[in-house]
């Protein structure tokens, strides 16, 4: 490449980003480059603002720019629903959605007896903890509905039982689903949770 | 969204970037994130060096951190042959190849009756004034095989005609290609290009 030291290094390190590889990484920075005013300067300070103030939340593994994340600071949000989440990307996706009211609980994967992840390496002890000190009345177990993260719920619904009101979400057909589309075991899970109309 | 004003922010830009939608704009940050030290942090100091040095050689329209870009600073690159691009992602492919030891020209687009792009939007002028002061022998054409590419490289044969010897890359099966797969016109320019074994 004839591109000066300083270009091939960023190019480098962008072409670590998930979903993008050496050959858009190059295509990103020469557009970068080309908006160095309007785009590459203020993504750099925005990334260096990132790098200094990002941290996960003490009390629920949120990731802020605080000790304790802006929905665990909320008094708003005490409502005794405590919503626990594999990742906070899963954390994100609830609060676009927007309903859900309570706080959350990251517990940073899921157990797996392959990658030897057990209980001490996710945030499952604190979340005990929580139940007692913060007033919890309901978890909601708002896990992916993979093998490993329904061993997770399991798990987790164990440790909780009589202690707590437990639930987790529905599973059923997505929203604008169309059935033919839909794999079997999803037909049969919302079959077995049909409703009264 | 739950992350904090800082973190929104940086979504936002990372989703400005070719490539990269709102969602894989939140992913990208979140990796970011997880991985702070060893790559956010470079990369926002990647990105800050870029933005401060990056600049288009005055010469041939290459993007460097120097005025002149260190091929046309080269005394090795002064080979009589310039090699004519469309953009300065062409130059970087051609220097990937590593086969071309001149030096290049970047016009910076094509020209376009419909865009209102004539030739003094290029760099055409400056090269016209190149041929002459660097001891320039060929000008190979490496436009872009499409119909504004080939419309310019008309003109610029045009220009040149006389003052020095003009070629253009060849065109024909790519390496790796199957006949099966290719489109007409490559099939007919392969043929009408067939050499002699």
């Amino acid at each position: 490449m004839s591109a000066s030291r300083e270009i091939e290094d960023l190019i480098e390190l962008m072409a670590r980003l998930p979903g993008l590889g050496p050959r858009s990484a190059r295509r990103a920075v020469l557009h970068l480059i080309r908006k160095r005013g309007a785009l590459l300067a203020p993504l750099a300070q925005a990334m260096q603002q990132v790098a200094d103030s990002a941290r996960e939340c003490l009390n629920c593994g949120n990731i802020g720019t605080s000790d304790i994340c802006d929905i665990c600071a909320s008094e708003k949000r005490a409502t005794g629903e405590l919503c626990v989440v594999e990742d906070v990307s899963d954390l994100w996706a609830m609060e676009r959605a927007g309903v859900f009211k309570g706080r959350y609980h990251v517990l940073g994967g899921t157990l797996s007896a392959l990658d030897a992840v057990g209980p001490e390496d996710l945030r499952i002890p604190r979340l005990v903890e929580r139940i007692g000190t913060e007033g919890i009345t309901e978890v909601i177990l708002a896990l992916n509905a993979t093998v490993d993260g329904q061993t997770t719920a399991h798990y987790i619904a164990d440790q909780l039982q009589g202690r707590v009101r437990l639930t987790s979400l529905a599973q059923g057909v997505p929203i604008g689903g169309e059935l033919d589309y839909l794999d079997d075991g999803t037909i049969s899970a919302a079959l077995r949770a049909r409703r009264e109309l």
